[in-house]
Formats: structure tokens, sequence, C-alpha cells
């Protein structure tokens, strides 16, 4: 079995984390798109994520699901990169805070499902969407990178989630958030994710054509 | 600053979750109990997690919380208590999938939130509640541990999370959980971690008495 990194995706999907951190790796990769209607729920791809989502990635014979995940599984397989960094009290902080908190105070949110009781915010281990990104805010306001003093795998995961929720307008528009953003979303290995998410759309829409 | 362990907790949160995998790891702690109503929000504490949430842990000058991000720091932390298993592919993968899939979609379902359009569920990172769950099973079905063939800290978040969802009627009571499940309740530190549980909410009793 090769141990090539196989990456499972589609252009319009959490997906684009991965790619993003699969360029920061530097490391070759072989893309496969799949559909939401058919391919995603087909045996073959089920047998990789019974949950008939990307993205995945197979190495070896090592299956990784959730973009968290395979970031953090990355940054550890290729340590050569520098994706992980010595202070990891940080760095799965963030991780886990971006992923169990960021995520569902979003689409709890998007959806109109707000936590607005003290008992409800007890339940949820974000409390409230509010106070989830001004927490994540504060942090970010006198820091370059969300874990120590590196770029991480972490900001992969964390600059992914502020960026897609900041244009589909679905967080807080903060300063801190556009301060941390900007130099994170001009890295070279961001604009070929971004150059070949948008390749793999147009093929997309051509084959829809 | 001393390097032991410093653990902000509460006996009725997620703090127990955390309380288990310090029983495991067999370090020195100390323990403090925080209240919801005051000392959970108070500066010093907010200091320590903004969030204003337990669990927390001071290591040092490290500071870490969410309950899975403790558990992982632990494990990377305290190599020789061999919590974290050489696959950490499947160690991250159930790790992140139980604490941004599992939990949210245990609590949206609690509040009668339930993604069940096809627009919903490409939104919600979990899917639906029942695939959730349903992918939990069938992946432990036939397996002792969550990720490898070895106890990890992953396995103490998993059954934190499926054994607090099945006391409080919260998931199904599915045959593969209870199976999983039995052996790693009986372990002798869970059972420390039980009795330390109860000495805790006792003492709060008797102060609230």
């Amino acid at each position: 079995m090769t141990r090539e990194l196989q990456f499972y995706t589609n252009p319009q999907s959490r997906g684009n984390i991965v790619h993003w951190m699969l360029e920061e790796l530097g490391q070759p990769y072989t893309t496969h798109v799949l559909h939401y209607e058919n391919t995603m729920k087909a045996p073959e791809y089920l047998a990789i994520n019974p949950m008939g989502k990307v993205p995945a990635i197979r190495h070896g014979d090592v299956v990784v699901t959730e973009a968290a995940a395979i970031c953090a599984y990355l940054a550890d397989a290729f340590p050569d990169a520098g994706l992980a960094p010595a202070n990891r009290g940080e760095y799965y902080r963030w991780l886990f805070f971006a992923a169990a908190c960021g995520e569902p105070a979003m689409s709890d949110h998007a959806t109109g499902w707000d936590a607005n009781t003290p008992e409800l915010q007890k339940r949820f281990g974000y409390g409230s969407f509010e106070q989830t990104f001004e927490v994540m805010a504060d942090w970010l306001s006198d820091r370059t990178y969300v874990a120590g003093d590196q770029f991480s795998a972490a900001d992969v995961y964390v600059a992914s989630l502020l960026n897609f929720g900041i244009l589909f307008d679905l967080i807080p528009r903060k300063p801190a958030f556009e301060a941390y953003l900007t130099p994170l979303l001009a890295r070279p290995a961001k604009q070929r994710a971004e150059e070949k998410i948008l390749q793999l759309m147009a093929a997309e829409a051509n084959l829809a054509g």
C-alpha cells in the first residue's frame, strides 16, 4: 500500500482546511473529489469515513477523519515541517476550543439556535455564541499565532474557521480577527491551496455543464 | 512557580473527565473546587479560563482548558504513563470526533435542536444525532479501546462522554457502548476518581447545609 497521502475532499467543504494544511506540509498527496449526493455515500468511501463526510485522509493504513484531527495528525506525522509547537498546552487548548466550541457555536447560531439561558449555557461546552468569539478575539488580540510564538497546525484550523465565519457573515467581524487573519491568509501555502480549490471548482462546473 | 498540577473543577461538571485522567496519570495534583455562581466568574479564575468554566489545569506556566485538550496535553506531558498511543491517527480522530461531533450532537438533541434536513446536516460537523452515535457504536463494536490496542487518553474522554450520555438518558443505550464501558468504568483509577468526586460533593453539601 502506498504511503503517499490520499486526500478526500470537496472544494465546497471543510476539506479546504486540510487542503491548506497539506500545502503547508509540503509532502506529495493525491486529491480525490467526492460529491455530497453520491460518491460521499458510496460503500467505497463509507469504508473510509462511515459519516459519509469529507475531509478524510489515508496515510498508509492509517485513516483520519475530522478536519482538526487531520491537522493534528499531519503535524505530528511530519515533524520536519515544524507545524506542532513545543507548547502543546496552548496548541491543544485552541485546536479543541475552535473545533468543539467555535464550530458548534457558529453552526447553532446560524441555525437560530442560541443558548441564551444559564441552564443552556451550562449544557453547552461553548457557553454562548457571543462569549465564545469574544474569548477568541481577546486571546488573539496580542498574538501573531494562536499557540506559542510559531505558526502551527492550530493556526491552520483556527484561521480557517474564523475566515469562513467572516466570509459568510456567521461570526462578528472583530478587529482582532482581521489583524490575525491578514498575514496568515497571505501565506504562500494558503495561496496555493486557494488556487487548487478554484481549479477543483472549475473542473466541477465543467462536469456539471 | 510550582510545577505541581493545579486542577480547577466542580464535582458536577465536565471536570470529572479530567479527574479520571489525573488518576490514570498517577502524578500529584491539587484540586480547586469552583462554583458556577461566583468563583467561576471571579477575576482570579477568569485569568485562567476567560470562559468562566471548568475544567482547567495549570502546569507550571501552562494553562489548558477544554476537557479533551487537557486529556491530550497530560498524555503528552507525562509519556511514562503510556496514555498517548503510537497510532495518533485513530487517537486524534476519536478525541476530536467525541468532542466536536459527539458532545454537540448530544447537547443539541437534548435541547430539542435536531439537524433533520440535508441542508442542516451539511452545516453541522456531526451530520445527525442518530448517525453520530451509530458510527461510534459501529467503531467500538469490535474494539476494546477506541484508538489502537491500548488504553489511552482518548478512552478517558470517549468513555466519559458515553457514560454521561447513558446515565442521563441523552444518547441511545447501545450494546456496543455497554460492552466498551463496562471494563473501562471498573478501572481502579476511575474508581478512585469517583470516590474523590463523591467526597467533593459531600463537602459541598456540608457547606450548603
